[in-house]
């Protein structure tokens, strides 16, 4: 097989050519890029490839990123990278490529399409076609944990105003650049009032400048268990980070065929390719591997950078492939396929059908498809903003509120007075049940009087009080109204 | 029809009765509760019922719990209560009776069975029988939220060791008792390494104690898509409280017959048994609606409180009744049901299969079932807990890393340093990407220098410094080792 990546010689057509980035990974990785570009170049795909080594090697070499400074130029300069599965070494210290890939270049959006291939790929939902749009940078990804006491400890969700625009946005403009009809979005608002509150409040908003597009929102219990007992009733979904990462792996599941998934990770300036899968090291050099799942990264890549038409053909002729029945081993079965094939020879039977249109199933039409821009986030002026109280968390290991409550009313001073305790969230002082289960974890919210404010010098002074009484407080939370709008949940049962 | 509550006179039986308290609630609750008592009683049930009022009414007239004290106290007291749908009002400042009963009570486990009930209920998955353990206390469901600037909110997860410990003890209890082979613990440790890590390891300590029962972990995205996919390899699952929410309802869903689904709430004390489904005011005094669900949640109470065999003759009958064709409205099918029956005829139609099993259907056993007692949770001793520094976070507009640190360099002193800043949990300083999008919420690591400690007084005069220097800090998050292990976790990107 000729080397790929001399395909397009970069003096010839500079000027109409993308230049991107590619690493062929690690396991399976090489055999599946190779695969990959070669169907793109038969194409006609216009692109200029820069290859950088990322993975195994570069970990074992001493990189605890799997990637070299001068690599991450290289995908910072050409901004569309295309990457194959990577091997992360067994041991500690290892940091995820993926994770900082997306997280240090803001790829905010990670899009998943989910499609059945029944009857050529077994599912139980033959109707299926989803394309999972989700939150890739915040939540409760942004990884910020703290032990606080011998039994407890804490991760932060975090969830932003532009964060939650940015995600919906695009959701919104996805589905009228794809001809999808509808946006579903799920979040757990019931409870999580403020945050996931967020999220639908800004999912509303933004549904209002798209009215072409249906919208509607599912509690994620519920969405969650709609859309894994008849996923033919959703179009685009778009969620925060968590809901995204366990129901984009259910729908792709649920297809019956995660191994031929891709996605895309879309950035305001970069964006990154891939296939969904791992690396299969035990796969590995066997012309085994089954392409599609990169193959499919590799046709999100092509609208992306505005060859439609190629992404178009690349995605018919492989639908064809597909449902005429040549088929690798991973989807192989008697009595559906008809001939087993290795990597090479079905990235060449996709060749063969360049051009050709599935006719049993639904042939795609990617008409100008392009980048997908939103408009900039624009920060709003600044709220007022009015201090009312602040709640200081405390490790303690009594377990009588009541005693808590009477050393905390040692450090209240002036108007500023205890208010409650919570224990995991339940008021447990005053007027507690004795029946509530308490950790040696105690929240103590201390308030100025009703409609009055408080100075950020009042915490520093309880906080020295607390010193002083050897109370040991571990964290703080100030307690604010913003625009007259209070930002703070209660406690439950107070 | 007779009123079930005078069904077993109190003189007569109480040194062999268990008393429990009843809630008809809203919609079709009374009609169900009424079907459900009715069977209890013809199965021998041995059962004093003190009736309660909870729901609109009592919303409406002013109680915005939902339920009047004396309720609650005769809940206490009977520490066993079998509750009926409610509809909570429109409007806002009602609070979920529910969360308030589970959270207030410390019902720290909810226990939710889905079977399938194929050929007779349609499912895509035939072969299912899994139980779902969810922990009902804590993880983001505490509600502890704060809007912190003007851009970002967040809400805390709280994962504790006897929160975890208790949930996954009781679910090895459950296998036990109800000779379950597997108990299945899900999680996202991958990312949330102390939080669900906590889990995670608790899961893997308590496991041990049970070599009789198989255990296994699995990530959380790929579980669920395991679990929506194939069902059938599931047995027990133990998962914290969001996920498990979530997961408890796609079970329920994809069994084909979430209408027909109880739960029981378990706490050390008291225990609440309820339908999952809601009050469906719409079908409301129609002699229409399908007990199936709440009597589920008997059945579930019977086994609770030890009157196993009755329970074991309820649910058996009901199978028959089911595999006979015998059906309510929400599952009646031309061509599988036989006769289409109401509310009443329903219960009778299993009054009348008492002493009666399934024979297609598999036929239930419960041998000598009583409440699950779980081993006490023991604190251990306070570990040795070394402060070594303190996340600031802090409101600012500005959009340059740099600057910032400039600023905050300014409040260091002693040893104590700027060491990272973080913007939703990146790296932005020092340096950082330019890529990465910045919100108004930036996270502020002052420490200590490598091996030191620092005192509380420290934190106090950082802040004090702050607010001389105009930086406002909006919450901290002391950052410790315990035990000599670090409790806190890195930036991305660090």
């Amino acid at each position: 097989m000729k080397n790929d990546l001399d395909f397009c010689p970069e003096f010839k057509y500079q000027n109409i050519m993308t230049r991107i980035t590619v690493a062929k990974g690690d396991g399976i990785g090489p055999e599946i890029m190779d695969a990959t570009l070669q169907i793109l170049n038969a194409a006609g795909a216009k692109l200029i490839i820069d290859e950088i080594a990322v993975g195994e090697q570069v970990y074992l070499s001493g990189n605890s990123s799997g990637i070299a400074p001068e690599s991450w130029e290289t995908i910072r300069r050409n901004k569309v990278f295309l990457k194959a599965p990577i091997t992360t070494p067994q041991g500690g210290g290892y940091k995820s490529l993926n994770v900082t890939t997306r997280k240090a270049l803001g790829l905010f959006a990670n899009v998943r399409p989910c499609a059945s291939l029944h009857p050529y790929v077994h599912t139980k939902h033959p109707q299926m076609d989803v394309v999972i749009i989700r939150e890739n940078e915040e939540d409760l990804y942004a990884g910020i944990e703290h032990q606080q006491t011998d039994e407890v400890v804490q991760c932060l969700k975090l969830i932003s105003r532009p964060g939650s625009e940015k995600i919906i946005r695009y959701a919104f403009e996805y589905a009228r650049q794809y001809g999808r009809k509808k946006v579903s979005c799920f979040t757990k608002d019931n409870i999580m009032k403020q945050t996931d509150g967020l999220f639908h409040a800004v999912f509303d908003e933004v549904a209002k400048e798209y009215p072409d597009i249906e919208n509607e929102h599912w509690i994620i219990d519920i969405g969650a268990a709609k859309l894994a007992d008849t996923p033919e009733n959703f179009d685009v979904i778009v969620l925060p980070n968590l809901y995204g990462d366990v129901l984009s792996d259910v729908a792709a599941q649920i297809t019956g065929s995660v191994g031929l998934a891709g996605s895309a990770n879309i950035g305001e300036e970069c964006a990154m390719f891939e296939a969904i899968h791992g690396s299969a090291p035990r796969r590995a050099g066997q012309n085994l591997a089954n392409p599609s799942g990169l193959l499919q990264g590799a046709i999100q890549m092509l609208n992306h950078i505005g060859q439609s038409e190629v992404a178009e053909r690349v995605h018919n002729a492989w639908l064809k492939t597909i449902e005429d029945g040549i088929h690798t081993y991973d989807i192989y079965k008697e009595g559906v396929s008809v001939e087993k094939v290795g990597t090479r020879e079905f990235a060449e039977a996709i060749i063969a059908r360049l051009g050709a249109s599935p006719s049993k199933l639904s042939p795609v039409t990617y008409k100008e498809a392009k980048a997908i821009e939103i408009k900039p986030y624009k920060r709003a002026p600044r709220q007022e903003k009015k201090l009312v109280g602040v709640d200081l968390f405390v490790h303690w290991d009594g377990t009588d509120p009541e005693l808590l409550a009477q050393e905390l009313k040692n450090i209240e001073f002036g108007q500023i007075k205890l208010s409650m305790i919570t224990n995991r969230g339940v008021k447990v002082w005053p007027e507690g049940f004795k029946e509530t289960f308490c950790t040696d974890h105690w929240r103590c919210r201390f308030k100025a009087p009703e409609n009055g404010t408080m100075d950020a010098e009042n915490i520093v002074a309880l906080l020295s009080n607390a010193l002083t009484q050897n109370i040991e407080v571990i964290k703080t939370e100030n307690l604010y109204y913003f625009n007259g709008r209070q930002g703070f949940s209660l406690g439950q049962g107070q």
